[in-house]
């Protein structure tokens, strides 16, 4: 998205304001997950699928690159066996090769590669449910401690 | 977040599917340009400005790594001169190294490394905007053809 | 390894300095793949494996995480099918889950994820042989036109 | 590299086996580090310099992607203020924008972005000195205790 665009949307922006503020706390996580389903969960592996909403498409028409970010991030950490406090982000990577489209149903495959003392490592891999195709793959990296000791 | 809390959000996202259902296409860039200020604007570099709204918070309260990258995705990709065609990402990867909080305000400055003929890069920095100190920085690669030619 | 390190490298360095201009060009692709063997080899999937060298060491005397990157680069490479030229890489990335020592059997395991017209992902898993254990997980993103073009 | 180039080298490689064998332990540092010069020193910031020598080109004959990723780890490191123990790799990731040459002068740039009790992260930028222009940036992130807790 150009600077012209981002202009526009600010100024958008202003007029949504007042629906933005209404919104619960938080509102971006149940956004990106609205409409998710957990597929399988079994030790260090699940999957969840989804159809993607209008909601997150971005300007191409085509699902969301920072909504995929986010679904590593959250899909990632779901994977992580839960220790006291659930960690922070170190470092979140994902590669798009693919674009998906509106109402097209995904499959989000999150693998635990790592679960340490101190860090914890997810893979997670988006594929189109009708093919099979991976069109993104990411990786999540965590910190298991507080915040507060990075 | 552990698979717990997935699964309760994903039980209160059913309650709330009837707000996100009501939400405006695209509204993903909305929730997390909403408030955003374009405070420099130079061939090459762009520095916005936000407020951390409770909208964009975690689990833990503090800013959600998933909006920072949806962030590097849309400001990263502001400060790319237009083409014909806006492209599409390639890869997007985000290191986080501090907490930012509840209306603590932040800068997002975008700096463009390459402009070339097939690939734009751009490095994205995120600022506490009292002490100046850095908190994440992520980068974001697109290809600048359309999408099919990828 | 800390300044002092590289200080001291540096002078090392300089005593070595005859034996590193006797060698060939391009001998840092021979120094990382020497004792390399293929074990599999289909479309889109490359299997090597390798036994830990004295020469591949760090400071703490485990595998260099820069000469896993190294293979990254390479192996994910050789994984692309030839086109008319071999690419350039647009992103290399690797996360480091575990140490593996000196004499250590390592498997390279190379996947493409995409090779479309312009663009080439593959992702690299890097296990432990006795165990079949992943210690680290990396994706070489590569432009496959010539590089001017990039 | 295709998988054809990558089984002549294997194949140049068994020819060079008696050389690779002989060179001394951790010589992967030495060979990407020959030549190195430490123009600037201060803390959190340490600027190097090199030519571009023969050994450290790819096939296409310029400089190798794997080496500056080797860079990124090694000088990336440098920048770290030293602990107790030097540490362990936790993620490297570099973009490459531009080709750089045989015997072009380059400049090495790693600033620290954090150095927390537990992680540190440091930002690694690779310039053309004659014209100042990025070819390349990186990011290494380290977590600072021993390996065995990772």
């Amino acid at each position: 998205m150009e600077l012209e665009c981002v202009k526009k949307m600010l100024e958008k922006g202003i007029e949504r304001a007042a629906v933005v503020d209404g919104l619960p706390w938080k509102f971006i996580e149940h956004l990106c997950m609205n409409g998710l389903q957990i597929d399988l969960m079994e030790p260090g592996h699940v999957v969840c699928s989804m159809k993607i909403t209008p909601r997150l498409l971005n300007s191409n028409n085509s699902f969301h690159g920072g909504a995929a970010a986010l679904l590593v991030d959250m899909v990632g950490a779901a994977v992580i066996p839960s220790p006291m406090t659930s960690g922070v982000s170190v470092e979140i990577n994902v590669s798009y090769f693919d674009a998906a489209y509106l109402h097209e149903e995904i499959e989000i495959d999150a693998r635990l590669l790592r679960f340490g003392k101190a860090v914890a490592v997810v893979s997670v891999e988006f594929r189109k449910k009708k093919s099979g195709k991976i069109f993104a793959q990411g990786r999540h990296t965590k910190y298991l401690a507080v915040a507060s000791k990075l």
